[in-house]
């Protein structure tokens, strides 16, 4: 039945936002003769002494950066977000508004201007995963912080306007739409059974196997049924934690262990430096217990058939709904055939 | 009151979709060290012996376009939905999936291949409404289509394939999520007040004068309070009407003209033939009655400072909500400083 349904045009069913989208898996032929991107020179210096997030170099903001020498945050020079806005709200009529309060913080990977994730080792990576958890912990303790968003913009098609290694941490008062969403399906799965929804989810993956990218003892990186953006990948704890704040040591090792085996893989694929967006989602911060949620980090990169040419959302898939032309097991398998060592072989 | 909560980060509220977006305007200043696009060079060829979308050439498909000497459309060759897909459904555990039916149309909108809206007429560009209001008629009238998406994807970093003037319509069976949530926040409002949602809000913003862009006497172009993209504009039509069917001869002409004004704004604003996606939102064409429904077009650019530097929806944007850096008024402000006659001076 699956095979009978993965070749015609249909939609399927996203358990996490219950949203759907939409699959046209006989469109794969169709030429491209659009916009391609510029395939970027892989950075190979270590030190850029014109990047303001470079160790010891002055930022916009007129700070310097100190000497560190394993991952760095601190707060945005151009936070979207301030923590002192006064809290007011607006509504006339049909406009409605409200202030929002916030921190916006950077976090720089390493200090090495030269890496990206698949190419720091296991150690290193792990330290980003102790930052993360960290600030979430630090930042969700702040009572005006309900939900800490950390995420990575990779690449200059995603919008990062500086290529050393780095994430991003903005977090807010309000709880955003995609979280909402979310918090949503989390709450009526757990309502109804008393089980992590994407604990059940897992299960059934790994049953299959149709979708799994790589495992380890406590995580599991896949493309999940209702993946949107071409090679679309999920990583899930297996064990039903809420947040990030509640990895122990070993944990926090298997996730660097397999974020590495992860872009790893998207770097193969193009062999380029491998451009997304990721983004950790898990339970707000607002002091309520959500024993319905389960922690899980995505990866959204736009690019479709090479290095050059990538998938454009828009259109139909601005106005309607998502979009996508190769079916989810296509690009599992396409992911699945590489190899977990670097192309560039600087694994370590 | 409005002034106080406008230059601090806010959150306004969408009516239409009933979602909030984010709004940090002391992020201007901002620099930006990041991506720019090429400045593409204006179309000036009227015939393009390569493009498969001039009058007379072939297309991918083999077949030959008609010597068409106004808006001609036909079906898309790489069509995203098709008419004879089997319809069946599959659910596995927490895997959900169902085929769906479609029709996906291309509209040229002129034979002239280096024509645009705002460089074309307006007894042109009312043949392209026309063109419009049959595809929905035509097309809704089918017992397998229950929403028509009318659309247009203008320049090479909207992911548009060939500068030929034209658009696309792609119409199915099932009612896509975007549709879902007006028709939802439409609703409720119509069981509320008997009145139309946008009614409403066209006579509130007629009103305060902030956000109008151009008027006459059947639409009006507006910045919507909640806009996201950073130049996003909406045109209304004065009168409560569920879809473009039920335009009359008058109401097509005046369609048209404010149309050509839009655009030629957009193209004067950084003097380039301004990218965007455009869409058309109406009722479903599902057999019921949508009394709820308010016609209305949406123009969804990505340009940002210039013709070069656009707004990234990333990171952030994805996995948390819209954020924007310039409020809807400073755009509208921009936008109506600008002159109503193209840079060009193609006006005809
Ligand atoms: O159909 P086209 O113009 O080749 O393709 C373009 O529009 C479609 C509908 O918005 C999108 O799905 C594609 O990603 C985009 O490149
Ligand atoms: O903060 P940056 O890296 O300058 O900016 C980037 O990430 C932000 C958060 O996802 C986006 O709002 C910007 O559009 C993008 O260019």
């Amino acid at each position: 039945m699956i095979n009978k349904i993965n070749d015609k045009p249909h939609r399927r069913y996203n358990i996490l936002t219950g949203e759907w989208i939409l699959v046209s898996p006989h469109r794969t032929k169709r030429p491209w003769q659009g916009k391609t991107e510029d395939k970027k020179a892989i950075q190979t210096e270590s030190f850029d002494p014109s990047c303001y997030l470079c160790p010891g170099n002055e930022r916009a903001s007129g700070d310097t950066n100190p000497d560190y020498n394993s991952p760095h945050s601190f707060i945005n020079d151009f936070s979207s977000l301030l923590p002192d806005t006064q809290l007011m709200g607006y509504e006339e009529g049909l406009l409605k508004a409200e202030t929002e309060k916030g921190i916006c913080k950077v976090v720089c990977f390493s200090p090495d201007h030269s890496k990206t994730l698949p190419v720091m080792d296991v150690e290193e990576i792990t330290k980003v995963v102790q930052i993360w958890k960290k600030e979430y912990l630090e930042l969700g303790a702040n009572k005006d912080i309900n939900y800490v968003q950390i995420f990575e913009n990779k690449g200059a098609i995603m919008g990062c306007s500086n290529p050393h290694p780095h994430g991003q941490i903005w977090s807010q008062s309000s709880i955003p739409t995609e979280i909402q969403k979310k918090s949503r399906q989390f709450k009526q799965y757990w309502d109804q059974n008393k089980r992590s929804l994407l604990s059940d989810y897992l299960t059934q993956e790994l049953e299959s196997e149709e979708r799994i990218l790589a495992t380890n003892e406590h995580f599991v990186a896949l493309v999940p049924y209702w993946a949107v953006w071409p090679f679309e990948t999920m990583i899930i704890s297996r064990r039903h934690i809420q947040h990030i704040g509640q990895l122990n040591d070993e944990e926090e090792k298997s996730y660097a262990a397999i974020l590495k085996i992860l872009t790893i893989k998207y770097d193969n694929l193009f062999e380029t430096s491998f451009p997304y967006s990721a983004g950790i989602h898990q339970a707000p911060t607002d002091n309520s217990e959500h024993p319905e949620w389960h922690f899980h980090m995505s990866f959204y990169p736009p690019l479709l058939r090479s290095a050059t040419v990538k998938k454009f959302m828009v259109g139909y898939e601005m106005f309607a709904g998502p979009q996508r032309d190769i079916t989810a097991e296509q690009a599992a398998n396409r992911l699945n055939e590489l190899s977990d060592q670097h192309y560039l072989d600087k694994m370590t």
